[in-house]
């Protein structure tokens, strides 16, 4: 490997995600310097799907901070969810509720906006790179080590890393363990998700209850939708022909009403289900963010919102940082970031807990959880707590 | 035994609990005759001591419908609960929530109540009788056969029956099992509770979560109070000394920052916990009302309130069915009556497991368990659907 002379800049982030990219748009704003670097190419992080509903704080932080707009025009509000059940649905309407809405607009679309805003902005993001390492995260100028994708070698010397670089992070896993404390929740099943060539079924998600299971109608656009349903985590989309895809779904849709509009499946993925915490979410000179830190069960659409959360605090936490030269601030910044940690990770655990079908669920497990179906459903209260909840607890700092 | 001529009357109730007896007032006040009959005596019923906080709908239909006004005089009327967590109290208001209240007034004084009353307007209530049977549940004569406090055999023939004798009724063992389905639920833990010589520690009841464990501080008079901690269901009370008891209490107390007013302590048992429905409500020509038909751990409070809530509606369709010889209304009260069952089987359910310390829980359960906690007592709405909840859902019928 050829030797080169280091680099400096004020924030290094590993990770060029929407939380790496949002975090060093914000920075740059702040007139704090960032590189950010990724292992994956530009072209393969726009081509991987993920969540698609942004809470309105998210879509605020797009918008106002001047990210893009496209948001608004090419997303679709929703201002609401059916929560489907006891063989019909119960709508839950946001804006009724609790004054707020969500949008449909997938993450890669988020990620899309933010490279070319760090485009236009002159930010600095470094994608394909290769043999990536940080070391000296508790001296005074932590180091991020990596080959470009020509084959130089660089060495990058700043004030502050952040490790935003997803749930198999690097960066966390040079925490040492005894600094730190991880907290795990398996859950005993997966989704299977498609991607399926046909004109909406619905105009809003329906959260779908019944005897066989979990499913969750999404939308992605006119033309193309996004569906999943419980399943076991072993399951082998091999297995799944498109027939019986849609007799799983129609069959759990049809338990409450609903008759789905089919077509060509494009796209059969299982996602495991899992919840994870690290705390702190910093250590030295290193904070994590978005899924470096966490991650959520995909139930209630939280995994991409919280990640702009994290880095909305990080950012100011962080330019407190660099400006005093002090790494204090980044103790603030998991105080802070850390309540809405696990008010998340609850409401996820609350929506997978209500809505599935537990394999060891008992008779009473079922009928209970159908009673707590109708409390929350036949309750103002009820439905409101589950609708700021949704939305992003908006009017929260 | 002796033979005897059967007697006739429209309703034959098994149980003079708080359930037997309101069913049978209300039965009375709409000119519907009953009989009740119970194994204990009027004088070991009022000594048995049970719950003691009173939905704002029970209170109602002690005082609107004329059993006495006694709970306004005697009891102590609370507007809120403290949750307590993380090292503080948290409050929910019912008032100022929900716009109702509780009232704390023992079931031994509902119990004294209602036999006073049934006593005053001529009802036939016979106690601590022995050898019961029922019979002919399916016929259109069901039979009640016992041998009364003096020796003499009866037989009672009633156009219907009531199963309102607790949790291990005798009553719903009548009901073949081919007929019903039994919704069972076991929890991992049990409560200690006591009795205490002392002043009152706080105004009002403390859910009091701690890493040490669950505690609920409760009040009975301004001289005795009632506490209970949770432990493990095979704890022997005979291995707890006062000082102990008061050790676990302060400790778990203390925890959130509360200290407890100390007195002799005059009573310790273990509480077992205990879901249970069965379902339909009715067979034949009996019904089931109150811990016959369903027991809730004693976390919301819910068993002599749904018990009440059960024999309200129990009496309108007794009524009907008296009227019309027809058993078809008792099928409409099980269905009435049942969506309020598992309404509050969530509830209690909700409480427990949001409140106390599972013994399998790990650290990731009770970080979550602490976010939802926050969620709750840090959203008006959460607050809201909790406690319209603890007080009935007032306005529902």
């Amino acid at each position: 490997m050829p030797t080169c002379t280091p680099e400096r800049t004020q924030v290094g982030i590993v990770g060029a995600g929407p939380a790496g990219l949002m975090l060093s748009h914000l920075l740059g704003r702040a007139g704090i310097e960032s590189i950010v670097i990724d292992l994956r190419s530009r072209d393969e992080i726009e081509h991987t799907h993920r969540a698609g509903i942004l809470e309105q704080g998210s879509v605020d932080l797009l918008v106002d901070r001047g990210v893009s707009d496209r948001v608004h025009r090419d997303g679709y509000r929703h201002n609401g969810i059916e929560l489907a059940f006891g063989g019909s649905g119960h709508r839950i309407d946001f804006q009724g509720l609790a004054g707020a809405s969500t949008q449909l607009y997938p993450q890669t679309d988020v990620f899309i906006d933010l490279a070319n805003a760090r485009e236009r902005d002159g930010g600095d993001v470094r994608f394909a790179v290769t043999d990536v390492s940080v070391d000296g995260l508790t001296s005074d100028s932590p180091t991020i080590r990596f080959t470009d994708s020509n084959g130089a070698a660089h060495e990058i010397r700043a004030d502050f890393l952040v490790g935003a670089d997803g749930s198999r992070s690097l960066c966390r896993h040079q925490v040492p363990e005894a600094e730190c404390t991880q907290y795990f929740r398996e859950y005993p099943f997966a989704w299977f998700g498609i991607l399926t060539e046909a004109p909406p079924s619905a105009p809003e998600l329906i959260y779908n209850h019944s005897p066989y299971g979990f499913a969750l109608i999404s939308q992605r656009t006119s033309k193309l939708q996004r569906m999943y349903f419980q399943c076991d985590p072993g399951e082998n989309v091999d297995d799944w022909s498109d027939d019986r895809i849609w007799d799983q779904l129609q069959t759990r849709l049809g338990a409450n009403g609903y008759t789905l509009k089919e077509g060509p499946i494009t796209s059969k993925t299982v996602l495991p289900f899992r919840s994870f915490v690290q705390e702190p979410m910093h250590h030295g000179r290193m904070a994590l963010a978005g899924d470096a830190a966490h991650t959520v069960p995909p139930t209630g659409a939280k995994g991409l919102n919280l990640a702009l959360a994290d880095v909305r605090v990080l950012a100011e936490e962080l330019e407190r940082a660099v400006r005093s030269h002090d790494a204090a601030p980044l103790a603030t910044y998991t105080q802070r970031a850390v309540a809405r940690v696990w008010k998340s990770q609850h409401f996820s655990y609350w929506m997978t807990t209500m809505l599935h079908t537990l394999p060891d669920a008992s008779p009473f497990d079922t009928r209970r959880q159908e009673g707590e179906l109708a409390s929350v459903t036949g309750s103002v209260a009820g439905s409101t707590y589950l609708a700021e909840a949704y939305t992003g607890w908006p009017g929260s700092k």
